[in-house]
């Protein structure tokens, strides 16, 4: 049984000052729905992801509030698996409809998070850590030991770092939500203030506001097209692999610095499912957190040889001219990082470059905490 | 395909002051796989049931904490929808089974409450209410309101409301691991510092810290058990009925305040499911957050008639000498309600009952915010 992507839907991201955390679920709800031309009451469950809105809104129950959006209210629940809860949101939602309950769900994610007090902003990513954020480690510091580890095993290069987090500002100039459309240089990456060494201010994903739904469906939706909804006649997206894996939440406890094992055990299943290898995916949306995280996604999903994925950014092999496309919407790095929201945007925006026939194989590569979380989909149209 | 509730433990609940969240969450898990005689890496995935560690204890990704606590890391993720959120976990659970992802997984709810100040524990709950507790209602305050209602339309008393909290409390002495072990009279509950008018203190459940967990799977264990795991050669409950309702948060959207009609769409699933008619059930754990609340729930699972679930209670017909059980552990109010815990806390201790041959058919109710999310479970053995 086939799981499709029969409508899609991202709002801005960026610094939303007029939009409400209820605002930008609702946005995105209605605006998944209109895309897949399905009607409200066909909605028969709603998986929700989000990670802060108890402390950043005071606002739990976030499914019950999904719920009410929607004709009928369907049966909701809310997913949270810090910065993976949009990718575990997407493998709940196939579960229930793998499982025949149910035959059309809505996926969507939000988050709300420049209303909140930026201490309380950094308190809670580190709560995403445990036992490392009661010693002081806080999110930046975490990924600045990985990025040390594989600079001094592999030699990777502050100009490498740099390179990432240029390529992913230049794609976001494609995407119209993207929260920055700015140039920088690898100069100007390298010399922005120092947050966790090596790390600097430009290799870090920024605060977002903003949300992001999907339509997943069991039913054969081109036929259902055909029947006459207007506007909505076009190919759709098929998810044909899915992984979850899991490693330590404390780097201390990891077998090795220089992975990401919950990367790899997640593609690992991905890869298995759709019958692919690496060699076979054409764009991917990777979990760029800060630099170091693409270089780690880069090599774990086995796309580039382990230890090479600064050189190969800078070298150009990760951009439109190279051997594949990282990051075309602009990454968490560019487009923003609105953590809930993560996920399902990652999905939604490869759903539609698949739809434009840019592409045919499309993989999306969503991670939790530094790495103790990770949910890897295979896309193809 | 059936699924088998393998296995269960429940930690003791109430104030406890010694153990902290992760100490609760590990209990319960390694509790509840040595019950079920699998091997720890039989355990295929885990499904976490919380509400408020992220507020309470600066603790999210709690997915991946329990995962690095089984061997192999089983994927892992969060479910939270409110005081529902293990029912919710619970339907997430078998929905994964039931797409035969997995065979054997494992459900743990756990929540730590009395270490956060108790201005953040009332915001916070009063944070499932949205519009609500923006305009001040808290819980007792959204609850009294239903209470008033139900008195007013149907004449139910300041002491039938009493008699639901007395016998809860009665039946928590045959809970070694209930919260309370203390009998009230009814002059005592209904002279107890009034909350929000009608309801008193003993009317409301409790601040509670606890964790309990289910290891549920699709394979035979009883063929399983035959094979020679010592100990655990016991028949067990087997899920056959379940239904995951939904309703406005806001009281002032609900078609009517005399019932909560997310419980009356939960429960319509899982009596069809299972076949069976609520005169079929013999003990239910039902959702007394408030003793209004188990009036309304005996009504609206059909156990009693509309309005006369007060005259119900009073006169003893939800007792072991009644026509149903309802809340034999204690119930919320006695048991305790360590909110991501409770639901499946429900489904363990109906579980044990079973097994030990003291019923037939049990019912597990589990109810989110003021009404706005319900699950209902139906197990036999």
């Amino acid at each position: 049984m086939n799981v499709v992507i029969a409508g899609h839907y991202i709002t801005q991201f960026g610094e939303l000052w007029n939009n409400s955390l209820v605002d930008l679920l609702e946005e995105a709800i209605k605006g998944s729905i209109k895309d897949s031309g399905f009607k409200e009451s066909e909605i028969e469950a709603v998986f929700v992801s989000n990670m802060g809105a108890g402390q950043f809104d005071n606002q739990l129950h976030l499914g019950a509030m999904a719920s009410q959006m929607i004709e009928g209210y369907p049966p909701s629940l809310r997913i949270e698996g810090a910065c993976a809860s949009g990718g575990l949101a997407m493998v709940a939602a196939q579960n229930a409809l793998l499982s025949q309950k149910y035959k059309t769900v809505l996926v969507v994610g939000v988050e709300k998070m420049n209303d909140a007090d930026s201490s309380l902003t950094t308190k809670y990513l580190a709560g995403a850590a445990n036992y490392s954020s009661e010693k002081g480690s806080t999110f930046p510091g975490l990924y600045a030991m990985l990025a040390n580890a594989h600079m001094k095993e592999f030699g990777t290069s502050r100009e490498e770092l740099s390179s990432i987090a240029m390529k992913n500002h230049l794609h976001a100039f494609d995407n119209p939500n993207a929260q920055y459309h700015k140039n920088f240089s690898i100069d100007q990456i390298s010399k922005s203030t120092l947050v966790a060494d090596p790390l600097c201010l430009l290799d870090c994903s920024p605060i977002t506001d903003g949300a992001a739904a999907v339509i997943l469906t069991t039913k054969n939706v081109e036929k259902k097209n055909k029947k006459g909804l207007k506007g909505i006649n076009k190919k759709r997206a098929t998810i044909i692999g899915s992984g979850h894996g899991q490693d330590s939440l404390d780097l201390a406890n990891r077998a090795s610095l220089l992975e990401l094992a919950a990367t790899t055990r997640a593609a690992k299943q991905a890869y298995k499912m759709a019958n692919l290898e690496a060699k076979d995916i054409d764009v991917a949306e990777v979990h760029d957190c800060f630099t170091i995280a693409e270089i780690l996604a880069t090599e774990d999903l086995g796309f580039i040889k382990k230890g090479q994925g600064g050189k190969a950014a800078l070298n150009g092999e990760t951009t439109y001219k190279g051997k594949i496309v990282i990051n075309p919407s602009g990454g968490l790095k560019a487009s923003g990082h609105p953590v809930g929201a993560t996920g399902i945007k990652q999905i939604a925006y490869l759903s539609s470059l698949l739809e434009q026939g840019k592409f045919k194989v499309a993989l999306a590569h969503n991670v939790g905490g530094s790495g103790a979380t990770a949910v890897v989909h295979i896309l193809t149209i």
